[in-house]
């Protein structure tokens, strides 16, 4: 006896049947056409990159524990995009001298990390990711904001349903550093141990900051800091970076969009590249209070390619948790059915006259189903609904004679007669445009 | 001093920047208006799969020579996918019972082979994917046909442009194994031998054929067979697959399509999973004479997953070969710009009511750049040529003032002025429909 072979696909992946599919092709085009109305190009690259590309640069514990890597049939190591950022990096100093600046690049790829599967978390997702490259700094971090609320918002994303948390790097710089003098290593610990905080239990928190050597009076300060609102962020703590975050949030309240941006000192983003603006995007649905994507400010993104630089501002944004919170806020839409018509075809002598109807209601931009079986108008009938059809065209050679033929509509159950020369406008007239 | 990081993709896959990337989009979404049309729905599968979804099923060279496979951290055996159709088989055989069938399915899948790459042969390339499981044979290779035309015609490729080369694998094993008695590993061979044969030497192809044992009477009626044409077909090899494919070939053309496609019996296609009809879409540009894609019927899709069976009929269209016969043929559009609007704003003064004048023009649906730094109109208008929009709105105190704002069409060089409340409906009427 044969052994057959499971019908799972592997393990943190998903299939995407056709009712899957629509769910995901809209949300990807609903983000498309923001960030295309604000001028941004889709680019793409290979999944496949030289290992040495991530090596170099991505996060130690993605290239030493999540990192899908393996040797080619060459001998060449290569890796399975676990980030596109190394890639755009890439692309861009390839060309940097012609593209022109600032560039505006965007990109919808599918990412693979090694992960245990849990909600919010796959092995493979799939990510737009959003860049803009040169230009002021204070105008870019200002245009990415705004469009990170836009797209939550193009799905009709209440005011109430997220908000957008921003923080600067130089100004926890300023203070991890500079003032509580911790090394760079330990300033990144900070960092990920303030990242971890929401998740962790006081005692722990406070443990940690102990094992960094910091005092009561540092952790005084340190509370300070974290519980630090926008009217005080001057005076409490001048410098270059305040000033920056303060205009950025000062504008984007002047274009009405302090409800949904606010200052919000503990966001660190644990990647170290991070150098200015750092902001997540948050669920503030109660049953699903989390982060939804985040981004920030890095500098010199093409550095391993070259001696040129250039900095930029960014986010990427994940299928899986932004298909949750659409879900949690009922923000998907009902989907139209998959196809218009059905054309019944009784036997072979009608087949023709069958197959130039379909043909014509096509050209007229229909998704028209043609009957794959000569069979009574019954089973017909029940084979166009089976297949999710919203009207059927009823043919037989008295109708072909007559030139009339009769429509049923699937949804209602009604049944009407149209010349045939008025058919493809009759039901076009009659189906919504389609999603 | 730092050795740099190389620039170039992987080797024999494809860096997509926004130039291609619109071909790109540009060519599958012309392939998805036409399949949808046929009320095809769209499905995908991971990237990754089990090595055992191809070990059993896909050809021996693919596992063998070209697969890209690998052991993952948890010690699954694992292949990034060379092909859809196992992945389709799995996808259908999981949810077999509840599917409606006839199964219409399409899918874009990426899909990698180690080749050594070439003219039309990459390592990564893209793949349209057309598959109709059940229904009657004839009707379903019909509508399978019918597809292969609308694709190619949906590109306003010209009738001498193209056509469908189409055999019946029926015909093939009742000459090879019944009259020649070729056991079935010799037959074949023979298969494969006369797919190579346009590639071969006379010689070579007929010291291949004595290999097998065919004697001259044996060579003469291989001859005779792909001499054949349809007017001989049932009178020279009578029997069902000549009647299958005589039925077929007669229905397309009274359906006016007899010039599209045509009867080829050297057409063989190499995979040994082919049961019924086969065909090939040629390119009949004289300086790209070659199959553009190809496929045909199969039995039991979904024997390695249990008892269950379906058969089915189907083609996969790949994108490297599909851009170079449109270009070939003159048949890419030539595409818009990326961008519609340029707003200009001189100083942060003008800041806020430069954002608001975009935030109104993407609201109208038009894809606005935004200025990156406060400089004069002069560099201003520079950036906006350079970034490849259509206008640049030119927004100073004294236009605030007033209401009235200039625009400077940068194409032709032209400047006008137009009300503020007008401007939004003033340039969607001066765009065409952007591609």
């Amino acid at each position: 006896m044969t052994d057959f072979l499971p019908t799972q696909p592997y393990k943190g992946s998903r299939d995407f049947y056709p009712e899957d599919k629509r769910v995901h092709d809209f949300i990807f085009a609903k983000c498309r056409e923001v960030v295309q109305r604000y001028g941004y190009r889709e680019y793409d690259g290979p999944i496949l990159e030289p290992f040495e590309l991530y090596a170099a640069k991505s996060g130690e514990e993605i290239v030493n524990t999540q990192l899908y890597s393996f040797t080619d049939r060459g001998d060449r190591r290569v890796a399975i995009r676990p980030e596109m950022t190394p890639t755009l990096a890439r692309m861009v100093a390839a060309k940097f001298q012609e593209l022109p600046k600032p560039i505006r690049w965007f990109s919808v790829p599918n990412l693979w990390r090694y992960e245990r599967p849990q909600r919010g978390r796959l092995r493979e997702h799939w990510q737009l990711n959003v860049d803009l490259l040169g230009g002021d700094r204070g105008l870019a971090d200002l245009e990415i904001v705004q469009i990170a609320v836009a797209l939550l918002s193009n799905f009709g994303a209440p005011k109430q349903s997220f908000e957008i948390r921003v923080n600067h790097r130089g100004l926890v710089d300023a203070l991890f550093r500079e003032e509580l003098k911790l090394e760079p290593a330990a300033a990144l610990k900070l960092v990920k141990l303030v990242d971890a905080k929401a998740k962790m239990k006081p005692e722990a928190y406070a443990a940690g900051l102990l094992t960094l050597g910091l005092d009561e009076k540092a952790q005084a300060r340190l509370d300070a800091f974290f519980a630090l609102r926008l009217e005080n962020l001057a005076s409490e703590f001048p410098g270059p970076a305040s000033a920056e975050l303060g205009t950025l949030l000062q504008t984007l309240g002047d274009l009405g969009l302090s409800e949904a941006v606010r200052l919000d000192t503990t966001i660190m983003r644990g990647l170290d590249y991070y150098t200015g603006l750092v902001f997540e995007a948050f669920d503030l649905n109660p049953e699903n209070n989390r982060a939804l994507f985040g981004g920030g400010r890095y500098d010199n993104l093409i550095g391993l390619f070259g001696k040129q630089s250039l900095s930029g501002v960014g986010f990427g944004m994940g299928d899986v948790t932004l298909r949750n919170f659409l879900e949690g806020h009922r923000l998907l839409p009902e989907f139209s059915s998959f196809a218009d018509v059905f054309v019944t075809c009784p036997s072979r002598n009608e087949l023709e006259a069958a197959l130039a109807i379909s043909a014509e209601l096509r050209g007229a931009g229909l998704r028209v189903v043609d009957a794959l079986s000569f069979e009574g108008f019954g089973a017909q009938l029940k084979s166009a609904a089976k297949q999710g059809c919203v009207f059927a065209v009823l043919l037989g050679e008295d109708e072909i004679r007559r030139g009339v033929l009769a429509v049923k509509d699937l949804r209602s159950g009604q049944q009407f007669e149209v010349e045939r020369r008025g058919l493809a406008g009759r039901l076009q007239q009659s189906l919504r445009p389609a999603l």
